[in-house]
């Protein structure tokens, strides 16, 4: 089995009520990276300027990351710098500077081609498209976006849609793509637009997964400290394809597994700064909290 | 086993995307009184004015709520109008016209004060306090209550909680409420306040249990078709007091399935205007969406 993750790789400023950090490692492919490497073998596809430190190469490589589709460019790595409200209930971006990102092309090395699984983080649906394209026979393509492709690249976002197997994007994004106010017949929309399945990411109020006329429902884990909510989505992904990815099967079980993998692994992202608490959990830890979070829901 | 409700009697004027119904019946008491009566005898303490229509009576009657608390006065009834965002998250106050309600002083009939179980819905806390002390041997005491006391009456709704087991308020009331951005420390300082549970309601969100060190968390029932949230939340209480007080038993396994009724018998609320879905909906049906909820949230 091996997944294949294309997305941003970053430089993250991050400022929250318990404090700031400068420079630290972010990006969605580094989220969803490092989640997913607790499941199976991982090969990321992305781009770094020369400002981007060798210690964070380093680590992504320590967790069996495979870096060949790593671009090095002359220029500045992308950096985005954000404020999360006290309350953790909305943030602001103060600054998105792209730098070698801009130009990203992503071109996947040949023994990424055969890979079971695919992740396209949200980057240009043409760029997701042309990277599905790449690939030889993959089992599950799964994808996610944002309202700026919603609305500025709709077209490219209908032939992308028309690609991949599972969308994971959040409530209002779901409602704007569809035109929907109701988030069940906006996720109905989403699969008629040629997803299978969609996840709806709502934060602390935890995920749906959407599979034909089957829902799935769960609550996020609730946590006393929350710390940055940096990269959650994209760790939910990572522990969700994953899953997928490790146990070859995209059945109504595997998938609702999966969600739960995603729900537990982005518990311990967002407990920390950066990646430092996806980094410091085990394996045994994402299988104990996913075990709690049955707990958390049986009657 | 019986159960007494404490709370308003109303006269509704809502408006939706759906439609507008106008002096419809409404007020706390009556959607708890509807939802509890498929589980358990229920006896309603309100007022209402000569304005109230007698066909209101006869529909809480015929579905054997007990009235021989409902006071009838000189003077309008309460009356509530309200407008709702197109999409529900939201919703504004057009006019809260207090009538009989301004001088409600619940007094309980001599039978009712021997019930198991006792739900104050959201009234002054002083109020609230009264009728506690005019029930003899209570198993639980439920109680609602909302911004305008938390702010408002601090020292009243503190002596309230301390009589108290079990609140049931959401997640911006409980943050008022402790001065904590985050629900689960909130939580735990509700629980310093007095109650022994405490139910966080967060609309099509779910709800959250609290109870010690255990945490319970189910989502809302996904629905396709939202017409009228009034009463959400009181109709929640209701199917979850009504199921505690007809098993004769608050521990863990009556208070989460307790939840799991509220969140099936909200749902039928929601789902037409004033009361109407409830009303249509059988026992069976609450049991139904009940165990759709349990295969909802499992994996």
């Amino acid at each position: 089995m091996s997944l294949v993750v294309v997305g941003s790789v970053a430089l993250d400023t991050v400022e929250t009520v318990v404090g700031t950090r400068k420079r630290v490692l972010g990006g969605a492919a580094c989220f969803f990276s490092v989640a997913a490497t607790r499941f199976t073998e991982v090969k990321l596809v992305g781009i770094i300027g020369d400002d981007f430190p060798e210690e964070y190469v380093s680590l992504l490589a320590d967790r069996g990351v495979d870096l060949a589709g790593l671009e090095r460019a002359a220029g500045k790595t992308f950096h985005w710098h954000g404020r999360y409200a006290d309350d953790y209930s909305s943030r602001e971006s103060l600054a998105t500077e792209l730098g070698v990102f801009a130009g990203f092309t992503p071109e996947l090395p040949g023994p990424y081609r055969e890979a079971q699984t695919l992740f396209l983080a949200n980057i240009h649906p043409e760029l997701q498209a042309n990277v599905c394209q790449q690939m030889t026979s993959p089992r599950l393509i799964g994808c996610d976006t944002m309202d700026f492709w919603i609305n500025g690249e709709p077209k490219a976002l209908a032939r992308t849609l028309s690609m991949v197997d599972l969308l994971t994007i959040n409530d209002e994004e779901a409602c704007l793509l569809t035109g929907e106010h109701n988030l069940v017949r906006a996720a109905r929309g989403v699969l008629r637009m040629g997803p299978r399945y969609l996840v709806v990411k709502r934060g602390e109020h935890g995920a749906l997964l959407f599979a034909g006329d089957e829902i799935f429902a769960l609550p996020a884990v609730p946590l006393d400290r929350v710390v940055d909510p940096t990269g959650a989505g994209d760790t939910f992904a990572g522990g969700m394809l994953g899953h997928l990815d490790a146990v070859d099967a995209v059945d109504a079980a595997a998938l609702r597994r999966g969600v739960a993998y995603g729900t537990a692994t982005a518990s311990f992202n967002v407990a920390e700064f950066s990646l430092d608490g996806l980094i410091a959990a085990t394996r045994d830890d994402f299988d104990a909290r996913t075990e709690s979070l049955r707990r958390l829901v049986s009657f």
